[in-house]
């Protein structure tokens, strides 16, 4: 028997979740951004056994909003500025929705025409709205940190093809600055290259990388008998936003034989508009890309795009196919599980799809700029206010702040503000001291939110 | 400005999903299985470029129709039973709907409570009805590829723990059988193991893995000088769900210092039922296993479930906390981002506990002992048929059959169920010989739909 919910009673239901998603989108602001619970509370008011006999969908949904609800972080929150800013929009919704009840699996062509050739034409778009040239292969992974491991594995594989069969050599070295995300020293860690072969370049005074310590890095890391392999150029930092000088690294990436990935995770967005562009010059020569549609382009967690101009490279490192994933196209089409660890894809292009279409790229690009001028502008007010020191330059739209004085004071001023439930903020350590890191990016920001954060984080500096 | 969709349009056309989807759960058997498109179909329908502007919701959704559906492969289609057969239940769908809309990202405790401790209760709960020991720590990952990889990666950190700064040393080896899943070769090429050094055990008559042999393997490669770090036992392989003898694997495993993994990715959630349990014994022993909800748990993709007795070492192996990501409450909670390569984590528990409260253990168990007699059932004909040959034994829900005669038949007989968009079936070698799959495994599939399907193969089988 079809012992699933019958399609009429998730009617019902799904009417009703429908009607209460847009209660909260419309009275978001309503909801205190960081919940105010203790660890373990959540867990405490749970059974710790599951039900042997199944409960109606309407106590189930009750427990959702009683008891699941107020212990949400709600990232979706226009005044969640703790870390980069995401948003669910309304279309990003609408596209889970439908890919939920196709339930697709993507790992081939023929497991799902649509999800192999639309993944393959919105990346294209994608591609052209950033103005990279043509010769890119894109593919959908679910986490920027999952790109990254991809992108350390295929300079692996093109620096040492022994490695498939052999395992990973013990001289490989790569480099990022000492700002770069997490992701790329456990990314280096989980495919075996090693925390140890991973160097930090020093930044200059604005945290960008110091491209000539990196080639006198490099230069002495070659005398002794290493070989690079890798080097990431972030663009967008995760502390600061601050851009690497990315055409100088892949100048030295090129003499050195080098894999450039670029990390534009959290920034790569802004490249749809031009007066951004300066920022990114050089990512047009990466050997391969990162950048989150699902940070800063309006579309629901999970989607991380990764272009490569090497898809062969990444093929070879990871294709594998056992018998019962043989199909007959295969040599005419795009099997996605040949380029990655995961065989398993959800229909992720379908959202991008819908984000891109239905705002087009004009609002996607004004949303951009409105970000970025309400940061510029923040930080403006801070300079004003005389209590507040600027922990680095604003390109884009996060702005790191601290109160003079010793940081127990910014420390205070966190705990207040986020304890408030009015906005969230996390803290950074730039040169020794701390600041408060307040990101833009959720499509539901008005500057009457910003106000209101500013306002928030006044009361507490009056404190 | 909020330039995202007003909360009242996305009112409207969110209802406007709704009832597309609920027809679709209506109506799903009026859908081929597998579409009628050739390879670029869609990629010539569609625009070479997005959109300047933004473009109405309505043509949107029309254009998915129009343009997407007919591309799909309904992988929530009663009949499709090609790879592990998969459901986006009825409550799946509504807490995916839920998901989506709240945006999450758990890395943290912190960054959702609620989604760190719901993951910590829902996998408690289901390590009870699996009957598994106490001493599990739970954390769901994205798919068994991941978790697999995992489970290499923390068993390297048991072996090597210098592997962590150093990088992977070479002379690590691990075994699986021969017909453990790619997944097991892929994360070991990924984490620098090399495929050279994964051993594929021979299996017996029943495609189990040969203990004894596996034991000489073993004492063969520490003569050598290798170091054996870690043992896959499989339970219910992908190409014939046979169940390697787990009990005698994790003594050997114990003997030689091996991490034991357990791949129950498909065949996990038979757990439930106690008289599936005897093919289970030794799990209990394991050092981490894999079961995935989103396989046969009436789940929709994502949501692969890890459990291990060691989350001190997995966390080892992983653990790197950037200022951004120092939170006050870090000693006293669980953060899921220490345990794995990704940051980024949708809030998957919520569909878990859905599914699990809606349905209870009592139907899940009950949909698992259909598909397992009806499975037996197919094998039952097939043999009074008398065309027929059965690859392998049925102890869960998937038959390996095969026309008598030369392989040509059987492609035949697949290609043509296939094209008739009433079921899906896939290949599979087993001894050489060709074989199609017919996996059972979603909550919608009834016994009449299994009928139709074996009545579709007999089509097929006359021609």
């Amino acid at each position: 028997m079809n012992r699933d919910m019958s399609p009429d009673e998730f009617r019902e239901h799904a009417h009703k979740a429908v009607d209460w998603i847009a209660d909260y989108l419309r009275d978001i602001r309503q909801y205190p951004v960081v919940p105010n619970v203790e660890p373990g509370d959540l867990i405490a008011a749970l059974p710790t056994s599951g039900p042997e006999q199944g409960e109606p969908m309407d106590r189930i949904f009750a427990d959702f909003q009683r008891q699941i609800l107020p212990a949400v972080t709600h990232w979706n929150h226009p005044n969640f500025h703790a870390y980069f800013a995401i948003s669910a929009s309304g279309p990003g919704i609408l596209a889970e929705m439908l890919m939920t009840a196709l339930d697709i699996n993507g790992m081939l062509w023929k497991s799902s025409p649509a999800a192999t050739e639309l993944e393959q034409v919105t990346l294209d778009w994608l591609r052209q709205w950033l103005g990279l040239p043509d010769k890119q292969f894109g593919i959908i992974y679910d986490t920027a940190s999952i790109s990254t491991m991809h992108a350390i594995a295929a300079a692996r594989e093109r620096a040492d093809p022994r490695c498939r069969t052999e395992g990973s050599t013990p001289n490989l070295v790569m480099y990022c600055s000492e700002h770069a995300h997490s992701s790329n020293e456990k990314g280096a860690i989980s495919i075996g290259v090693g925390k140890n072969n991973v160097r930090k370049v020093p930044m200059d005074l604005e945290f960008r990388m110091r491209a000539d310590v990196l080639r006198q890095m490099v230069e002495q890391d070659v005398a002794a008998g290493k070989k690079p392999f890798c080097v990431v150029s972030a663009i967008g930092t995760t502390a600061t936003t601050a851009c690497d000088p990315t055409a100088e690294i892949a100048q030295i990436a090129k003499e050195y034989g080098m894999w450039l990935h670029v990390d534009a995770a959290y920034a790569g967005p802004a490249a749809i508009c031009e007066e951004f562009r300066p920022l990114f010059d050089g990512w047009e020569l990466a050997d391969s890309i990162v950048v989150n549609p699902h940070k800063w382009f309006a579309t629901p967690v999970d989607l991380s795009v990764f272009y490569t101009r090497h898809p062969d490279i990444l093929r070879r490192a990871y294709s594998l196919v056992p018998d019962y994933l043989v199909t007959a196209e295969d040599s005419k089409v795009v099997n996605h599980m040949d380029y990655g660890v995961q065989l398993g894809r959800r229909f992720r292009a379908l959202k991008l799809w819908f984000v891109m279409r239905y705002f087009g790229r004009d609002t996607l690009a004004a949303m951009i700029r409105d970000h970025c001028q309400w940061a510029r502008e923040i930080g403006d007010r801070a300079l004003l206010d005389g209590r507040f020191e600027i922990g680095a330059p604003i390109p884009f739209s996060l702005v790191c702040l601290r109160l003079k004085g010793p940081d127990e004071k910014t420390f205070a001023l966190i705990d207040h503000v986020n304890r408030s439930g009015k906005a969230f903020l996390s803290p950074t350590a730039l040169n020794g001291k701390t600041y408060f890191r307040l990101a833009i990016g959720n499509i539901k920001t008005t500057r009457e939110d910003i106000e209101n954060t500013w306002n928030t984080i006044l009361q507490a500096a009056n404190l």
